[in-house]
């Protein structure tokens, strides 16, 4: 510490993301990237924007922003991009979700929202996950300034559909509730539809997982104009280029390529529903996914030693060292060889 | 507005930057942009990374942070990444600059400062430049917890030497002295060698200027260790990955063409010493530059006429409403054609 810290910094905890080590015939399958490449038009479309880099990037992301608008039926005005859904989620905790009243948010959820709360100064109360791990909206029906979920959760996988989000913005209207839908594309419903008729509602979503571009970085939030307003005055006071030249082409491109996101995110819940059955016949009890990864645990086996031992075939996963959930794994979806692979392993270390 | 915006939202009054127009031949001298593409090794690099872009890039961008702490003689742990200096500057701004004394700056200085006081209520007095438009380090002898200079100062393009910035630092050792030195590869003596022997001091640079890299969005910011980690701190509780894969890759490479890179600035500055000659030669009032722009008024013209009839030919300049600098024009330098151009157009105007 030194004595020019301001005085958040000493109470700052960082989020601690997934591991990225560089090792040869790694099995990655700890921060749930996509196991496909992009859209060649995303990677083309990136190579045809090179001869701008000298210039600035457009401030206002338009051309990304009327793409997302088009493809999710609203207008350019209720979409809100960034620099990955992290970013996004940052800002939205600065610009919507600082009140008196506490944020409620689940017990067992994206480990990064604490964090944010404790960077802003942000009010909370956690809201516990029922015994079999879900959100129970009749929890939710307490003093609060906002709701905010993750659906599907993570790390469990499990999803809330569209009607109880509803039925959830409709209960609260002077709660504003926002839907972190990082992982929707994978089998769950995605709240924007509700978008038009509930001024109360935020939804957030990233490139990063069905899109395959977790190394461009690019996030959006669809909401309202005056919540979509918000985020905006909060960003241009922060950074007025958080999306490059090259990450604005991109995702763009990648939003367009309807035909490589159908086949990729099929592919993908295919080899889900084979890695849940391989598990499950293990011994594994394996939540009901609708996301990009699984969250087992098995009961004669310690989360942590499983990790470990899977980490030592090079061979890794994501664990927890947290209440409720330190027996669990929480294993991102590879191809079907990587799946096959994984199962093979777990086959003989249990 | 709306019943949902945090408190802070409604007091900000956002940074609007030099537009960034659509418009078939225009010659853009308006936002500071360097006049010539980067570097091709880092088109290269970029290009070579583009088969990454499914997983997370390196959230600690180590090789970037490396290539940086070698380019200029400090180590890994004594540079911060960020998305362009804009980024680096707001996690400043939250992470040391916020304390009961003020934050002292120069009344005419980069108009993002005040914005990321509002942004994260930063207790700030702005003092004013000499009428020369010079920063006076005798000015700064005053209550206050923290010194910010630009330097070259913008949109003046007036430096102080190394050794005023030195002067400065050891009559404030309880002061933190943060240099914005986003201009000084073109003819400004760089404070980073102090940093070893000073730990008040912080130095931020971009790619964007010198390296022609604005649209990649990548800046730093070199200082000893706890100032670093303060930053850090603030990074991992608000982004984990700000720098996107292809943005690291081509911001190292970028570093490392150190031949382009001198061959380049000398360009610049040549054509900046002919644009000074051709204004004076009109009648304009230039002040010294060493930056990659000249600041200049004209005795019988008002800036903000000038502006206009330059943009109704496309050309673009910017110009501040401002008091004290309504008059003056900041002009980037671009090519030496662009430069003659500019100076035939204003003699048709004149």
């Amino acid at each position: 510490m030194s004595r020019f810290w301001s005085s958040v910094v000493h109470n700052l905890s960082p989020y601690v993301p997934g591991e990225q080590p560089k090792i040869d015939g790694l099995i990655k399958l700890n921060t749930n990237e996509n196991p496909y490449a992009p859209s060649p038009h995303a990677l083309a479309a990136i190579a045809a924007t090179m001869d701008r880099l000298r210039l600035y990037p457009d401030p206002s992301a338009t051309g990304l922003r009327e793409t997302i608008a088009a493809h999710y039926g609203v207008t350019r005005e209720e979409v809100f991009v960034g620099n990955g859904s992290d970013e996004v989620l940052a800002h939205t905790f600065q610009a919507l979700l600082k009140h008196d009243a506490p944020l409620l948010f689940p017990d067992i959820t994206y480990s990064f929202y604490p964090v944010y709360c404790r960077l802003y100064g942000t009010n909370y109360e956690t809201v516990s996950l029922d015994a079999e791990m879900r959100v129970r909206l009749a929890d939710y029906r307490r003093p609060g300034s906002a709701i905010l979920l993750c659906n599907p959760n993570a790390p469990t996988g499990i999803a809330l559909p569209r009607a109880a989000i509803e039925a959830l913005v409709t209960e609260h209207p002077d709660k504003l509730v926002v839907v972190d839908e990082a992982y929707v594309d994978f089998g769950a419903e995605s709240a924007v539809p509700l978008v038009a008729r509930h001024d109360n509602l935020l939804v957030i979503q990233t490139l990063s997982k069905s899109r395959a571009l977790a190394g461009l970085r690019v996030g959006f939030a669809i909401g309202q104009r005056p919540l979509i307003e918000a985020l905006e005055r909060v960003k241009d006071s922060f950074n007025s280029y958080p999306l490059d030249c090259l990450a604005q082409a991109g995702a763009a491109a990648a939003i367009k390529d309807d035909a490589w996101f159908q086949a990729t995110r099929a592919r993908i819940v295919a080899s889900r529903e084979a890695l849940v059955r391989g598990l499950s016949e293990l011994g594994f009890e394996v939540l009901p996914s609708q996301a990009n990864f699984v969250f087992a645990r098995h009961p004669g086996r310690r989360g942590a030693d499983l990790a470990a031992r899977l980490r030592e075939r090079a061979v890794l996963v994501r664990h927890f060292q947290k209440p409720r959930i330190e027996d669990f794994l929480r294993i991102t979806i590879g191809t079907d060889e990587q799946c096959s692979r994984l199962l093979a392993l777990l086959h003989e270390i249990i």
